[in-house]
C-alpha cells in the first residue's frame, strides 16, 4: 500500500491558474506561490459573484472521535471530488495544517489516501506562510507589551496580570510554563509566561472570523492582553500594536487556493484549535468559495458537539452563513468503540456493540436538527466492515430519523468512492429544507448560553461552576460582553467533560472551570476541563524519520 | 522629500520572469512568490553557466560605522544599477532583512532613496519565508532536545550543559534569559534558556555557508547542542533532527530573485549577524549570481575590519570565491566623526577633523590590500558635504595609496549617481590585478589565527585572554577543530574592542572573553566584548506607526 506522500507525489497536478480558471478566477487575481498554490486578491473577491446566488454550504462533521479514526477531512475532500464528478460545481474549504503535529505523532493534515489536497508536502510544511505571519503578529504584541512596561509602564500594567502569552508553531512542552525577563534590569521585569501553539492564539481565531484586513485590525485592537494595577483592561490598541500586526497579516488573510488529487479547487486557509477556539477555516475563504461555486464543502474540528455547534453558533451566526446541509461522518469501527469494544477487537463483527454505539451518532443527528440543518450520514468504509454491520447502520438511521446513511470509499477510490454520498448531499441541499437558526439568541446571558449548549447539545442535566467562575460570567455580562457567543473548550472524546464516557452518556453535569474573554475573536471561552494549548512530542517524533532525498521530502505522512 | 516606501511604491516593477530572462533564467526555473519575487530552482543552477567564465565578484564594505550613516547597502544597489547603465551585466547580492529591526528603531533594510530593492514591503516583512523556516528548524531542534531528555535521556544529556537556545525573529529583550520546563513533570526538566534573534542562529550561519541542501543537512547534523554528564558533545545528528530540519529548509535554500528600482536583478538571500556570525548573504546566491552575470556586487555587514575580513577569511575561503575588487564606502560626515566631531556639528565644514578621520579609512584600505584585493573608495555624498572636503578625501586617497575616490549620489539619483564609481570599479576588476588570498592559512592554530586578525586587521598590539579561555582554544585545536576559520564577535564601531575609540587607534590589546565552536557553520567564534544576540525595542517602536491603509502598508521606512 502506498503512503499518503507517495500517492500525492505520483499525482499530476494542474497549474493553479487552470484550477482558478475553472471557478472563474482570472490569472490577474492570483498571487502565486510556486506553480500549484496561489492566494486570491481581495479586490477580485469583493466584486466576484455579484451576478449570481451564493453556493450552498455543506458542513462535514462527525461523531465523537475515537482512536479508531473517522476520516472527516478525507470525506470533505472525497465529497468535493464526487460532487464535481456528478456534474456539480464544488469547492472544498479546509483548515491549514499546523507544523507542530506534523513533527509529532499525527503527521500531515491534508487528507489521506486518494482523498488529499496537494501539493501535500508544501501544504503541511510552511505553505504560504500564514501561520508564521500569525505567530509573528502574536509575538510582536507580546514584545510590545513587555517593552511598554520596560520603558516606564505609562499604562500602569500589573505584570502579575499579563494575560497575553507567546506563541510558536511547534510541539514543545518545555515552553508551556516559563519565566521571562530574567537576567537583570536591561532584560525587563521577570514574570510568569508560557507559549501556546499558534493554532491556539487568539490572533488565529480573530483571523479566521474577520471579514477582511480592516475588520481584522479592529478585532486585534480589541484583544485584552493585561490588566492595570487598578484592574482596568489593557488592549492591543492601547499598546498601538494592531496596525503593525495587521501589516504582518496583510498577505496571510488572502485565501489560499490549491487542488485535490482529482483537480477539485480547494481553499485551505486558517486553522484555529477546535477546543479553545472555533475550529473552522477562515470566513474569508468560505465566503470566497460560496461566491465561486454551487456547492462548498467544509469541515469543523472534532465531533459535532464541539465542531458543528461552534460552526453554527459562532462562525455561521457571525458571518451570516446559512448552511444547507450537514454530513455526519461515522465509521463502523468507531461506533463499535462507542458501544464498548476495545481497539484491538474492532476487526471482529459485533452487531450488539454497534447498535449500542449508534446512540452517539443519533444524538449528533438530533442536535444538528435543532439548528434546522438537514443531515446525511456518511459511513466511511474500512476493509473489515461487514455487510451486516453497514446494513445495521443504514437501517438504524433510516428507521429513527428517516435519513440516508451512505457508505463511502473515497480513501481507497477517490471521488468515485463518494459518488452515492454526493448524490444524497446534493439532493438534500437542493431540496432547500434547511432553515438554519443558531441554538440560542444573542441576547441570552453568557451563563445561560453555556447551559443551553450543555443541555441541548451535550445532553447534560446541568452545568455547574464555583462561585468565582459564576462571578466572572456575571462580570463579563456586566462589562457589555453578554451578546458574544460561547466557545466551549472540552474533551472531544465524549459528549460529557469526561473523555472515558463514550456513546451517549446521560445523567451527568459538566463543570465550567474558568471563563475567558476573547474580545478580538468575538467569543468567550467556557473551559470545561484542562485543555492543553501546547502539545508535546511523542517518544519517537515523526521528525526523526523526515528527511530530504534527491530534493524530495521523505517520511512525511 | 519622499520616504523610502513612497519611492518604492511609485516605481513600476517588471514581472519577475522578465528580470529572470535578462540573466538567462527561463520561466520553468522560477518558483514565483507573487509577481515580483521568485526563487530559482537548484536543478537549473547546477547546470547554468557551464559554458562561460564566472563573473567578477565585487565586495562593498565600509569604514567603521557611526551614527552618521555610511550607506553600504545603497552603494551596493547603486553600483549594480550603474554597472548596468554603463553596459555591463551586473547582479546585486544582498542579505535578507530581519523582522526584528523593522519593528524597532532601524526600519527596513532593503536600501533607501533611489537605491532600493523592491518590492520593499514584502522584502522587509515575510518575503519568501526563509527566516521563518530557519526559526522553525532552530526551534524544532530545541524541542527535540528537551523531548529527548523528557523521554528518558538515553544520551545522558546534562541539562545544565545545554548549549542550544531557542530563536525568534523579533526584538524582544524579555526573552534573552528565561527558564523553561516549569510547571511539573509533564512539562519536562526546568533549565535556563534564552532566545536569540533568528539572524544569530547557527542554523542561519550554516544555511548561508552551505553549498546546497545536502551540504546543509550535513552541517546541521554536526552542530553541537549540549554535552553529556561525562562531557561528550551531543550533536543534532545524535538527536536525529537534521533531516526534518532540512525538510523545513528545502525551499528556503533556493535563492530569491528580486529587482532594484532600476530593474537590476538582485539576489536577496540569507542574513546572518555580522558579529557572532559572518554577515554575508548565502553562498548559494553568490555562486548563482556569478554564473549568471559578468559582475556581482555584494556587501558584508559592519565595517571592513569585521565584514570584509570575514567575507574573505570565512566565506571566500570556504566557498572558493576569488573577489576581484572591493569598494570601501565612506562619508565625509562619518570620517569627521572618526576625526572627533560630535554628531550635531557634522553639517559644518571641518577639514582638520576630516583629515584626522581619514586614518580610519586608510587602515581599512591597507587591510584589504593584505588580502590581495584591489580597492576603490566610494564617497557617499550628503548635501552638507563641501567641495573642499570631497577634494581632501580624493587627494588623501590618491597620494597615500594611488587610489581613486569617487563621489556617489545614488541615494538621490539612483544608478546615474554611481556611474563614475561603476567605471572605476569595472576598470579595476577588468585589470585583473586581484590576487586573492586569505589572511592566514587553515593550518594555523585557532589562537594564532585570532592573533593574526587582531594584529594585522585591527592594529592591536596583541590579543589576550584568561587561562580558562586559552584552555578552551587549546581544547578546540586538540579536538580537531583547529583548521576552522575564526569569526570574531566584536563591536563594529572601532578597530579595537572599545566602541568609543574611533579613528585608527593604536597601542591597545583586545581581549577574548570566550570562544565557541560552531561546527555546523564551520567556524569558531572568538568573543571580544559582550555581544547582544537579542535586541530590544526602543521607547517608541517603529511598529507603533505601521498600519495597513487601503490594502497598502504605511509607516514602514
Amino acid at each position: 500500500m502506498r503512503s499518503d506522500i507517495e500517492i500525492a507525489r505520483a499525482a499530476t497536478l494542474k497549474p493553479i491558474a487552470d484550477i482558478a480558471a475553472s471557478i472563474g478566477v482570472p490569472e490577474e487575481a492570483l498571487q502565486p506561490y510556486g506553480r500549484f498554490i496561489a492566494k486570491i486578491e481581495p479586490d477580485f473577491l469583493r466584486e466576484a459573484g455579484a451576478d449570481r446566488r451564493d453556493g450552498k454550504l455543506i458542513l462535514v462533521t462527525a461523531i465523537n472521535p475515537t482512536p479508531a479514526g473517522e476520516g472527516k477531512t478525507t470525506t470533505t475532500v472525497g465529497l468535493g471530488d464526487a460532487l464535481n464528478r456528478i456534474g456539480k460545481k464544488a469547492i472544498v474549504c479546509l483548515r491549514e495544517p499546523s507544523l507542530g503535529p506534523c513533527f509529532g505523532m499525527k503527521g500531515g493534515a491534508a487528507g489521506g489516501g486518494h482523498a488529499q489536497v496537494v501539493p501535500m508536502d508544501a501544504i503541511n510544511l510552511h505553505f504560504t506562510g500564514d501561520f508564521h505571519a500569525i505567530t509573528s503578529a502574536h509575538n510582536l504584541l507580546a514584545a510590545m507589551l513587555d517593552n511598554h512596561i520596560y520603558w516606564g509602564n505609562a499604562l500602569g500594567i500589573d505584570q502579575r496580570r499579563i494575560a497575553w502569552k507567546r506563541a510558536i508553531d511547534m510541539n514543545d512542552r518545555a515552553l508551556r510554563e516559563v519565566v521571562v525577563g530574567l537576567g537583570g534590569p536591561s532584560n525587563g521585569f521577570p514574570h510568569e509566561d508560557g507559549f501556546d501553539i499558534t493554532v491556539a492564539s487568539e490572533v488565529m481565531a480573530a483571523f479566521c472570523l474577520a471579514a477582511d484586513i480592516d475588520d481584522l485590525e479592529r478585532r486585534l485592537g480589541r484583544m485584552v492582553v493585561a490588566h492595570t494595577y487598578d484592574r482596568k483592561p489593557v488592549t492591543a490598541a492601547d499598546l498601538k500594536a494592531e496596525g503593525a500586526m495587521s501589516a504582518l497579516l496583510k498577505e496571510a488573510i488572502k485565501p489560499n487556493l490549491v487542488q485535490t488529487l482529482e483537480g477539485t479547487p480547494a481553499f485551505v486557509h486558517g486553522g484555529p484549535f477546535a477546543n479553545i477556539a472555533h475550529g473552522c477555516n477562515s470566513v474569508v475563504a468560505t465566503r470566497a468559495a460560496l461566491k465561486l461555486a454551487d456547492y462548498v464543502v467544509t469541515e469543523a474540528g472534532f465531533g459535532a458537539d464541539l465542531g458543528a455547534e461552534k460552526f453554527f453558533d459562532i462562525k455561521c451566526r457571525k458571518a451570516g452563513l446559512k448552511p444547507a446541509a450537514a454530513v455526519v461522518v461515522a465509521t463502523v469501527r468507531a461506533l463499535k468503540m462507542h458501544g464498548g469494544v476495545a481497539k484491538d477487537a474492532l476487526g471482529i463483527e459485533n452487531l450488539a456493540a454497534l447498535k449500542a454505539g449508534l446512540a452517539n451518532l443519533a444524538r449528533h443527528i438530533a442536535n444538528i436538527h435543532k439548528f434546522g440543518v438537514p443531515v446525511v450520514v456518511a459511513v466511511n468504509r474500512f476493509t473489515a466492515d461487514t455487510e451486516a454491520e453497514l446494513d445495521l447502520v443504514r437501517r438504524a438511521v433510516g428507521e429513527r430519523f428517516g435519513l440516508t446513511a451512505v457508505a463511502c470509499d473515497h480513501w481507497a477510490r477517490g471521488g468515485a468512492g463518494a459518488e452515492p454520498l454526493a448524490h444524497a448531499v446534493a439532493a438534500l441541499a437542493d431540496a432547500g429544507e434547511g432553515q438554519f437558526q443558531p441554538l440560542y439568541p444573542d441576547e441570552l446571558g453568557l451563563w445561560d448560553k453555556t447551559r443551553a449548549i450543555a443541555r441541548e447539545i451535550y445532553g447534560a442535566d446541568d452545568v455547574v461552576a464555583d462561585h468565582a467562575v459564576r462571578e466572572k460570567f456575571r462580570a463579563l455580562d456586566a462589562a457589555g460582553y453578554g451578546a458574544l457567543p460561547v466557545c466551549v473548550a472540552k474533551t472531544q472524546y465524549s459528549f460529557s467533560d469526561d473523555p472515558s464516557r463514550l456513546g451517549a452518556p446521560t445523567g451527568f453535569t459538566v463543570t465550567v472551570k474558568d471563563v475567558r474573554l476573547r474580545a478580538g475573536a468575538g467569543f468567550v471561552v467556557a473551559q470545561m476541563g484542562d485543555i492543553r494549548t501546547m502539545p508535546g512530542l511523542p517518544r519517537r517524533p515523526a521528525a526523526e524519520r523526515i528527511r530530504v532525498v534527491d530534493g524530495e521530502i521523505e517520511g512525511l505522512f
